[in-house]
């Protein structure tokens, strides 16, 4: 299980936020992935609630060697190209079951 | 979705991980969980990854309201008081579908 979280500089206009949900988007076709969730802050709010990401990306492999090949899948490459100047932080936490 | 990281104080002995995943396991049992994940750092070492924290929590509501019950309910208020004191620090991402 791989969730990503990303902080995109300010300020996050619409049109970068439609930029880089298409760029999620694109990048959850690499086949190797078999459960994805693309979302973005809840509205919940209490004091251990996180909320000042802008954009969090949950993918799941059936292994690691599924989980190899999308960290260099040229799909996976690209995005990291054409987006990485959006963002100013990210975070990621990979977990496996216990 | 509702993921939650768990930073056990140290030392974290195999008791306190034993007697702590049985505490997670029956706080899952929650009857509005429709999906979840327990987990533990995988063994990924990148820069971007944080493999810091001790337990992974991830659960997924059919709808806020189920999320409500979860936050609410007996178990999960039992939960935090028989462990907190396992505990150093929680940090909590609610996301939402985009």
């Amino acid at each position: 299980m791989h969730h990503v979280y990303f902080w995109l500089k300010k300020p996050i206009t619409s049109e970068i936020r439609i930029k880089f949900e298409n760029g999620m988007n694109e990048l959850t076709t690499i086949e190797t992935i078999v459960g994805k969730h693309l979302g973005t802050p809840a509205t919940t709010d209490r004091g251990v609630i996180d909320s000042s990401y802008s954009y969090s990306l949950l993918l799941t492999f059936e292994n690691k060697e599924d989980q190899d090949i999308y960290q260099t899948h040229p799909t996976h490459l690209r995005f990291i190209d054409e987006y990485e100047d959006l963002w100013e932080k990210v975070v990621v936490y990979d977990s496996v079951s216990f």
